[in-house]
């Protein structure tokens, strides 16, 4: 391979359903409000079919860090599978189109769709978000691109991937690869309640992680203590780095014994959080392959993350390049 | 039937691609800015894969015109063909979750898909169109609901449907079903290119239409005149009512030798003008309907409007019901 990238991303293919909603229907539907849900087709069916009109557009936690990441300059690729069908289209398309390179091989006949997140927008602007993997949980170790990731200085994953799941084996296999080529493994905790349900398996493979992205609820709970230094404190003792964010106090950045403590960057008016730490994490990984160390590629991540928090969706609208230019932390 | 509709709409079922573009990508394509353009299969991949990442939403003139009826409070009933796939999956809910009924009968496996318009939108908010019908340029004189027609009070079709194309006899079974059972015909011209290149066509059918909706340009090139008055006059000796709708400068509505002018309402920011004329003809068939007379109509068409062009989007964010009662035309 002539140009390999240097960041390889994987994660669940996602189109958005964004349905505006009011407190009323959450709860008639059974879902509690601000969390995220996993349901079957027949559920999201069933959901879908209470909503409102929507609109559509891509999303997937690690496949915005991997539109983030192109938007910074940097080529990634993401792996992630999808269905033959129009939503499978729209998320290559999206994501291609963002400069992500994405050649997953499509099964000609599935009996899953392509994943879609129906997500219901309150008139308080909290989302409750209720997730059809479809075919995204099929990602086998098949569909894992290893010579692309023996080639890349870091393989991100979500940790939606992780927990006794089909797609388990699919990041064992990337951690696999990764650890025998010497390319350093990132993973995100995703969602609190995620992490409560799947505390085990993430502590059966964290000792394998080099990077480390949580919120502050997700280290807490992952440490199992009641202080986020602490618990960066004790995360890092396993993974070689953490990277904590602290919503609008910024965020905590633990390397073995060093701490950093980088403040959000300043934003006019935050819209819509949705994709803030997904952004934050591109930030920090652009910062993290071109050796700026922590604390800038944490303002890197909180420069990257303000973009997106000031506007609705989770991916940037302006090219991420020239706001990380005129931040002063890249060339 | 119970319930019959009292309004039904016939036209394209299609699902918009929103995405941003520059004036450079337009030209590169061969689109010339502003317009709609028609293309196939081919082309429409062609154009996708050029265009930046992209937000679905439902749209079609005449369905945004039966989703501003339902929001109004009207029972309404769409006729348009979907295939079965995403985006008829898609168009089919937001439809039916705006209110209106729809259901068609769907061919298991067809050659088309669902229809689709790529809309470039430039930084200056002028959007350049391009759509691919799909499935919905096969809807048949079969796809023709005639009893629900013929307990119609009215039937809305757009132009789009007609002009030496297979949907051609749908709109000619429609017009016979509607004439024998003393349902008013409605029509829109749709589009100023549009009546350049079927005004042939549309010549043959104005005499069997009741009440016309164009706008100025439109009305111009239909008649073949240069004033809009001079163009109502002659178009009104054709078509029982001729609703010209003049952008900010209101409306005019010419009923046999009657004429009314009515304002445009008053909006603090006109932010996309997308959907304006199919949201005027919603408020102004809601008020034909109900026997409010042309000008009450006409001020009903642009209340509705004034709503729809004052965020992005073709469709109501309000309850259209509520801003007519507000607005005193409705009780």
């Amino acid at each position: 391979m002539a140009n390999p990238e240097r960041v390889v991303v994987a994660g669940h293919p996602i189109v958005d359903v964004l349905a505006p909603s009011d407190d009323a229907l959450a709860e008639r539907l059974g879902l509690e409000k601000g969390t995220m849900t996993l349901i079957d087709g027949e559920r999201a069916e069933q959901i879908y079919s209470s909503l409102g009109p929507a609109t559509e557009v891509s999303g997937g936690s690690a496949a915005n860090t991997a539109a983030g990441l192109a938007s910074l300059g940097e080529p990634v690729l993401f792996i992630g599978k999808v269905a033959h069908d129009v939503l499978g289209e729209v998320f290559s398309h999206d994501i291609r189109a963002a400069g992500v390179r994405f050649d997953p091989s499509i099964p000609p006949k599935a009996e899953a769709g392509t994943g879609r997140c129906l997500i219901l927008v309150t008139p308080d602007a909290e989302k409750t978000m209720c997730t059809n993997l479809g075919i995204g949980a099929m990602l086998d170790p098949d569909d894992v691109d290893a010579a692309s990731i023996a080639a890349a200085d870091v393989v991100y994953m979500e940790g939606y991937l992780y927990g006794d799941r089909h797609t388990d084996r699919a990041v064992e296999e990337i951690i696999r690869v990764a650890s025998s080529a010497g390319t350093q493994v990132a993973l995100s905790l995703s969602d609190p309640a995620w992490v409560d349900m799947n505390a085990a398996s993430f502590d059966r493979i964290l000792d394998r992680v080099d990077l480390l992205f949580a919120n502050e609820e997700e280290a807490l709970r992952m440490a199992g203590v009641r202080g986020v230094e602490e618990a960066a404190e004790s995360l890092a003792k396993r993974c070689g780095t953490v990277a904590v964010t602290l919503g609008a106090e910024g965020s905590l950045v633990r390397t073995g014994s060093d701490v950093v403590h980088v403040q959000a960057a300043p934003v006019d008016h935050v819209v819509d959080t949705t994709g803030a730490g997904d952004s934050y994490a591109a930030g920090f990984l652009y910062g993290f392959v071109h050796g700026l160390g922590p604390e800038r590629s944490a303002r890197l991540g909180a420069v990257v993350a303000s973009e997106v928090v000031s506007h609705i969706g989770a991916r940037a609208l302006r090219p991420l390049a020239d706001l990380a230019k005129m931040s002063g932390l890249t060339a």
